[in-house]
């Protein structure tokens, strides 16, 4: 077999690979990146190359239109190498333009509870002016440590062979004058022995650091706090940058699967956090070496690649996780760039799809606590929700797709530069009105500006209960496009690519399909508990879902279930606050562990009301308007209007 | 600066080095590697080489005689090159007849207790056939195993991290049928939680194996146990593959103490340990990945090598060790070539000279539960004594020098083919007999032949009580040598080596500094506690010295105190043997901890009663001859004779 020669422009970069190869392995070897956000399965399209040149077959042309194709288009993980070929790599779009909304908000936030350092903390650091060894008193050096500490109330301490390895030494340069940072008990070992996991020379008792961590499919925040204070004293968030091998958790499933994936996932979601780790220690003036714990959140695929370990039966029937209460770790285990005998404490999930970041989002929220009936939702690639009060929680997901973050969509972007969020559309003439962020010209629709969007051409009328166009309204906006019926937002001479930017039927129609399966779980919760919807007193939304959407909207599409505003309250990410509470305190720590144990997960796939609940939820807003009464009056006028 | 060219021969070896480089590091660089038994000190003279031609300055020449600068001699540790040079390196005489007495003996060892695997070991096999997960029991795979276990009694399982990484996998390779290998508790830990060492397809609870390890400075022995049965199927010893960089304790620590040094003599203990254990699992069959546990016993110099923890400290006044108690260590951790997960468990010390391996010795000889006044005793390098019953226990060690282990004796070696292992003398004619090991020409003086000849010299009355040779014996054997008066053993034309064997003056203060050391300890001990050395109703006598020293030449040494020899019991190796016992039982580990604690130390530098004790017994037998009333009748006749 002989191999074939890849050129690569504009960067004029070569590989040689063999009949067979994909061309996003001839990149990869010509050192080429580029973002596979489905994971390698040609869903996306934002692999695209354009062959000039050469003998490439087309395994899938799924997201490519005939345009595409007459134009030399291939998707790189579904384009086969059969001979030489010159391809040309487009620049990506997004890459410079990345904004995220976390830098732009208060750098401190405030200690949530009560707190008191000795009491609460599991890292205490101990001056130790130690009495040096004599004739007389000749004990070994750990046992002399062991002594000091004991004088302090910490019996049988732990030292982890490292430390020993340099224990003489560093007690005798300092003087036998050190502090000794221990861990005193953890959620596992609630009554020790308590482990070292530093010394240093003379009296630094008040520098410990920890990390309150929360690892997002998209996002990645963390919290730098002062653990004597308790203050987060400043927080920072980077786009994880596991996103350019898959946007969702299905992708990033499927990819950690492939030789060397999981590997890969792993060392970019810790270079990720680690990136944030390191601006938030430089800016604040840490050292990164006196950071000695930190509480990581997120959903269970994401903590299954944070560990290294194969998430693979999280995807597939019946979605099983490796594990969902993983054990303490250490820095050192994990990748993360702080003290590497810095306790790692990941928190727990309930299952494949209610992970960490719900089970913190709970006790963040306070759910838990609550007397009256609550709903607690974080939305995004997947909903997940969580019905109960303080006596009871019970959970269910549902994988909304990527609809609500402004993938899967003709038109669809991200929540960066150039995206338009919130649209109104006039009642008569049907044109819309639209906002973008960072005030420029459109370049596509993000996830609220898509709910804003669908809910306004319903209530005016220009898409019916079923989600079809009504295409007798006169207005060219309305029009029958490649993919069917759409609707014109923007004209290409007011957009950034110079292209129209349009809705279509097939974009309402997975709208539709992600807010039904959302729709469809509060439901089956609420049945299987035996309670109504509407006698949920409040409704606590986690995430930065609701930082963006408009609740009516989501109301008036059937995201959300109709009820008064006053009932709606947006937390922001309760995952990482929750991670912040574990950080602090051992009795949070416990709350969580209870929280997970205690919440009855329902899987929908195996309850037999849910597709019931889906396909009746699958209209806007539900085939039943009388839980929707609020919409059904609006609607009424719009459609008379 | 220029550099200097080597060349050594016979190999034709070249280095290239600047001015002021050792021999030795020239011979390291043109990879040629020399026993240093000393450890670099210019005190053994084992790395004597000869300087053909060229520039080299002698920095210490204490151990070559003027016939020996004459020929040229060097001791390359102590030779600083000045220039261009051609060396001689003599090829070393004992390496390839190096030989252990142990591989001679029989390989079984029986099962020191009534054993039962389930009650008394902890490390435990369990097959586990898993229900495989439904929808409707849909919980984490770490959950999953831990409930199968907990069902066998085994609660709160730990996972460590490598394991989790490879759980998923392992399970549905197995097909849900695997044996968990726990090590349900340790000493550290007696309630747990339990920690999963190995997960394997299939019912194999029927392998798991465990090793006993005696690391001396001279041998290491191993024992391959069966954990399931208890039996020590086979074990072996080696040649401990630090010896090269220092011959006792004192040498290792300060070879440490260099560039380096720790690495490399922690490297050439894992790696002695590593043979030993591959040699036995392969004539056993056994898979080395089976072997889950280990029980480490040894002074406590070598108990830091091994586990690479820096042993300076022990070595300077007031003598400390980094660590008596170490903490259960994973196999991977310190480098043994076993499941990487398997426990090893380091047996806990009492002070710098006074380790595990005595600690071992105590419970092995059961001196820890005998009602009447015992006196237990290692000699080696060190003399290590513990005197008490099952109340009370006393302890301490002395420093005896090597001349028992026939080094820093003119023609000192080890009890290697060719030593003189014992030795009569014609009390008339004054013309010796002697054993050789191996039955060849002789070629030196090995410990047990060095105290055989004093004592035969002392009682035949060719050396006084002062250690004295009394010239006018009339005899060619006794004649005044380059050292001063010495005893010629061997004349030239009978010996290996073609030269006199001989006793010197020197040698004989040696042996008497040697043995007074310890016997003070014996007084030391006993005056301490209030009690006769003549109360002493058992001398238990570990380590390999008792195998090969004639006791009643002993005593008329005055290395031992004088009674009856049915009060010596010869135990063989005590600190293997209290390893295997410690690797069984978690009970009879537990006791060895108890020892540790419980027992007294005594440190003679800071005893005021030492140094006359010592002084007093600076004589053969000793100063009070009432206290050695069977040698003094002997000697009576001898001297008479």
């Amino acid at each position: 077999m002989t191999n074939h020669a890849i050129t690569f422009q504009p960067e004029n970069k070569t590989a040689s690979v063999r009949t067979g190869a994909l061309v996003i392995e001839a990149m990869r070897q010509a050192g080429l990146d580029i973002a596979q956000p489905c994971g390698g399965q040609g869903r996306c399209g934002r692999c695209a190359v354009v062959v000039e040149a050469g003998d490439v077959r087309r395994r899938s042309t799924l997201r490519l239109s005939q345009a595409d194709l007459q134009a030399g288009y291939a998707l790189a993980c579904q384009a086969v190498v059969e001979g030489d070929a010159t391809i040309y790599v487009p620049k990506p779009a997004e890459e410079s333009e990345r904004r995220l909304v976390t830098d732009k908000t208060a750098r401190k936030v405030a200690v949530p509870f009560p707190y008191a350092y000795a009491r609460d903390q599991t890292v205490q650091a101990f001056y130790l002016p130690l009495d040096p060894p004599t004739l007389n008193d000749a004990i070994d050096d750990f046992a002399r440590l062991q002594r000091a500490l004991e004088a302090r109330g910490v019996r049988d301490l732990d030292i982890p062979l490292p430390l020993l390895r340099e224990l003489g030494q560093r007690l005798r340069e300092a003087r036998w004058a050190v502090t000794a940072i221990v861990e005193t008990d953890n959620w596992r070992r609630p009554g020790g022995p308590p482990r070292l996991i530093d010394l240093v020379a003379g009296n630094q008792a008040e520098t410990v650091w920890g990390l309150a961590i929360d690892i997002g499919t998209t996002t990645i925040t963390v919290y730098l706090v002062n653990l004597l204070t308790g203050e987060a004293v400043d927080n920072a968030a980077e786009y994880n940058g596991q996103i350019a091998r898959g946007e969702d958790v299905i992708s990033r499933i499927l990819y950690a699967g492939k030789n060397g994936g999981l590997g890969e996932l792993a060392y970019l979601v810790g270079k990720t956090i680690n990136e944030v780790i390191r601006r938030l220690a430089q800016r604040n003036q840490v050292e990164t070496g006196r950071i000695y714990k930190a509480a990581v959140a997120g959903n269970s695929t994401m903590m299954h690649l944070f560990l290294s370990v194969p998430p693979a039966s999280i995807r597939l029937t019946p979605y099983i996780p490796a594990v969902s209460h993983p054990l303490p770790a250490l820095a050192a285990e994990v990748g993360l760039d702080i003290h590497p005998l810095a306790a790692v404490d990941c928190l727990p999930g309930v299952a494949s799809y209610v992970g960490a970041d719900i089970t913190a989002g709970v006790l963040a929220s306070r759910l838990s606590e609550a007397e009256a009936l609550t709903l607690f939702i974080d939305i995004g690639t997947n909903g997940e929700m969580v019905l109960g009060t303080k006596d009871w929680l019970v959970t269910c997901a549902c994988s909304a797709g990527p609809a609500f973050e402004g993938a899967g969509v003709v038109c669809g972007m991200r929540a960066t530069a150039g995206a338009v969020e919130e649209v109104w559309i006039n009642s008569r003439t049907f044109e819309p009105t639209y906002r973008v962020i960072g005030g420029t010209k459109p370049r596509g629709l993000c996830g609220s500006g898509l709910i804003s969007l669908v809910a306004e051409l319903f209530i005016t009328g220009v898409v019916d209960k079923g989600g079809n166009f009504k295409r007798d309204q006169g207005t060219p906006r309305v029009r029958l496009g490649e993919h069917g019926p759409e609707y014109v937002v923007a004209w290409a001479n007011e957009t950034a690519a110079g292209r129209d930017i349009v809705l279509t039927k097939v974009d309402v129609d997975n709208l539709l399909r992600a807010k039904a399966a959302i729709y469809a779980g509060f439901t089956v919760l609420a049945q299987n508990v035996g309670v109504d919807l509407a006698q949920v007193e409040q409704v606590l939304v986690g995430g930065s879902f609701g930082k963006y959407i408009n609740v009516e909207k989501a109301v008036q599409i059937g995201l959300l279930p109709d009820m008064p505003w006053e009932r709606f309250n947006f937390l922001g990410n309760t995952s990482v606050m929750g991670a912040y509470m574990a950080l602090l305190s051992r009795e949070a720590r416990a709350q969580i562990k209870a929280i997970a144990e205690k919440m009855t997960y329902i899987e929908l796939s195996a309850d037999n009301t849910f597709y019931d609940a889906f396909t009746s939820a699958l209209f806007l807003p539900h085939t039943d308007m009388s839980r929707f009464p609020t919409v059904a009056k609006i609607w009424g006028n719009g459609s008379e209007g």
